[in-house]
């Protein structure tokens, strides 16, 4: 090569390099958010983080996460989160739970399961869960949500298609699974009028992109057989998800054995309702070869430590669950059995529960129970591909975290923080489905103030039917 | 009677109504400060709650407490809180923690307590514990605790003099134990320098009106039968109790019984180290008679679930030490093994955890359980005739909490609020010895971004001298 030549190739080489950062300059393709700066802990399959990370979101999906210099280098957008000093992680998944609830919240506690229903939620719901009453508590119960950082909710109740409308106004996702049980509830007073109300209901929301249609037959206990067979079918014809309770007390387990000669995961198995269709809230009392069975059908199960403890239902056997593959997932369950929706004490509590009760301190790691609340979440819910990480073509559910709070301080290992020290108040913005729901700790979706003064007034409501005083 | 005298007395007792009336208003007793309106959550004797109270405060005490009309009546002062809405209760009593370990948050989790301690926690603290760590953790502790509305605490670790300095710079009370232990640790090389320490640090802190100096034998695997005597003369000779871990392992009592043949509680009483000045951390595993030993010694027990729970040191049998009328409090222990300071989540966890360890889910109330954080908590410090209730003559350590925050919405019973509901981030303002620490969230005696630099600045040079990465 002589000099001359030498010479021509570099400059064609300076030249193409300008022209090509040129070109991208200027082809910076335009999303709908940009987050940028921060900690992103990813939970994708390798578990990566990012440092100083940045991710690009379009149409409710991430478009692309990585290095925050090639996220800028990349995208450009009118709208940004600035998240330096900050942590940025998956939404987080609730499980299970019975949203408007909430407004029952603290109206007796300390109490037996049995005793608890029968004499107190029975009652109080027979004479107040109306329409109304359901999107009242259900605004109630997604501001606070909102405020902890859930993205996604798994929810059973009454009216549901009440509680999906509010849902999907407030801009947050939800497995919402309206309940099917052998005796007249506040919305239907029959079987055939339950199964018409699901059937008009999953028609109304399949293909919603924040709402996912679900038929909850209440147990095994409460939804005879053919019931039971029928929900599957009504499954299987629409796709539509499956939400129960299964062998939640070992009362349970024991009736069943009795009355039905197997467990109830063993009844419904031999019924042929099981299926990865299906998720199961509880599993507390599994016996022989339930777990198996779960893992056979591909049933989604959702562990909700608080709950089980205040119930004394006992503790669910969840390491065993996660050494054997099982789907699990974690919820509050109702805020009248927890008493909240705070998903962060739900992921301290699962740690350190079962370390105590199997003796060994080193059983769920905080990693593990961050993945619980995340990518395990959603393995139960059957959404795997959609949420419970952050990734490219996934939705954008996602969370930015004050890291400036005394409680947070010092930081050392970014799983152990978010599991043993963060709180529901150290979220800070709320991204769901590309959509800003909370920034800097102001609720966009909601009205937070007639939030709760409409759930003060149904207080008094409530307080008035039950003819007991609100001591002390 | 004729009408004349009638109307005579009729007269007179309107005058002296009036006047006794404008004599009251000229009258009114100035005090320092007027806590006025919201719900007073006393725990006194008769666990009396006052709607639309107040509280006058003088010199650090409660001067009188009722409703509010009548405090407005009876005081006046140019410094006045308004609780009109919120719930005022007695300040949180954190009966175990080691103060400084707080820069250790995270450092290492999920592990046994022996690995835990040996090959982190030891070498961690051989090479970072200093004067000015200590400061340092101590400030950070101490805003962390006064924003839960933690208002007395009590403590065990090294430097306890520059511990209390701290802690009476920011206004907060505290039991602080300076550590006796059988080998050389960061201030104390021998037995002999640790007990001449701790002569100066309560020869200057004695009598203190927020300080109270103790002396802190480690354990008694720790600290030689020699060296818990002297420890035992020492406090008889000066009054100043004695905080020490007891029983917090299977391990430890399984190790004394083989050692000592006797349980560490037998063994102590044995030795004649215990009674009514000893606060004993853990009580884990009590075998035999220990609980109507400790219950003989008069010895305050406080029990430390989460740290218990995280460690898997096991469940105490608080509900059976409650039944034997045993002095018991509740702690957070370290945040090194918690990973906090908050002693909401402790009192929610107490009530869950009792439960379904026992599978009796009326074991420990909501209401008990805020007795343990409040004055079984004094009890258990053997400070109730000073702390733990909001009665006239006691010191003026009280919470405003604010009840507006959704997770708190509605409101049925105010105890389950305060131990299911209620969040650390809900504590509104602080007074301790009537004197505010913070106010509508904002703390007064610390500088808050000042506390969290020092703070950053030594997690550097921790991770540096313990050659690890902050990993992830």
């Amino acid at each position: 090569m002589n000099p001359y030549q030498s010479s021509f190739i570099c400059v064609s080489l300076i030249l193409t390099t300008m022209l090509s950062t040129v070109t991208a300059q200027t082809r910076r393709q335009p999303v709908d958010l940009l987050v940028l700066g921060g900690t992103i802990v990813t939970m994708d399959q390798t578990r990566r983080v990012i440092h100083d990370g940045g991710i690009a979101i379009s149409q409710g999906r991430i478009v692309s996460i990585g290095p925050r210099a090639d996220i800028e280098r990349g995208y450009t957008s009118r709208q940004r989160v600035s998240a330096t000093g900050k942590v940025i992680t998956p939404g987080l998944i609730n499980g299970h739970t019975h949203v408007p609830m909430v407004l029952f919240r603290g109206l007796a506690d300390d109490l037996d399961l049995q005793e608890w229903l029968t004499k107190y939620i029975f009652p109080a719901e027979a004479k107040n869960v109306t329409e109304e009453f359901v999107r009242v508590g259900t605004r109630l119960g997604l501001a606070e949500m909102i405020r902890g950082g859930t993205t996604t909710y798994c929810d059973m109740y009454y009216f549901e298609d009440a509680i999906a409308d509010e849902t999907a106004k407030a801009g947050v996702r939800g497995v919402l699974g309206e309940t099917i049980i052998d005796f007249p509830v506040a919305d239907n007073k029959t079987n055939a009028e339950g199964m018409a109300y699901v059937e008009r209901f999953v028609a109304r929301w399949k293909g919603h992109e924040l709402v996912i249609p679900a038929i909850a037959p209440h147990a095994p206990y409460t939804v005879s057989e053919e019931h039971l067979k029928a929900v599957r079918a009504f499954s299987d014809r629409t796709g539509a998800p499956i939400v129960t309770h299964i062998s939640e007390t070992k009362r349970e387990v024991d009736d069943s054995v009795k009355a039905k000669g197997a467990s109830p995961v063993a009844y419904l198995d031999r019924i042929g309702f099981l299926n990865d269709r299906v998720i199961a809230a509880h599993v507390v009392w599994p016996q022989g070869t339930d777990i198996a069975i779960l893992k056979r059908r591909g049933v989604g199960v959702v562990h909700n430590p608080q709950s089980n403890m205040k119930l004394a239902s006992g503790v669910a056997p969840i390491p065993q669950m996660m050494k054997e593959s099982l789907l699990v997932g974690l919820g509050t369950d109702g805020a009248a059995s927890n008493n909240d929706l705070n998903m962060w004490e739900e992921m301290d509590t699962v740690a350190k529960l079962h370390k105590v009760f199997t003796g060994d301190p080193k059983m769920i790691s905080a990693q593990q129970a961050f993945e619980l609340a995340t990518i395990r979440g959603a393995q139960a819910l059957h959404l795997e591909k959609e949420i419970g990480s952050l990734e490219t073509g996934k939705r954008a559910d996602l969370l930015v975290i004050d890291r400036d709070t005394l409680n947070q301080i010092p930081l050392y290992n970014v799983y152990s923080d978010l599991v043993y020290a963060t709180k529901a108040s150290d979220v800070e913005t709320v991204i769901i489905n590309g959509r800003l729901v909370m920034r800097n700790r102001r609720l966009l979706t909601l009205n937070e103030t007639a939030v709760k003064n409409d759930a003060r007034t149904f207080r008094d409501k409530i307080i008035k039917s039950f003819g007991t005083s609100a001591a002390p």
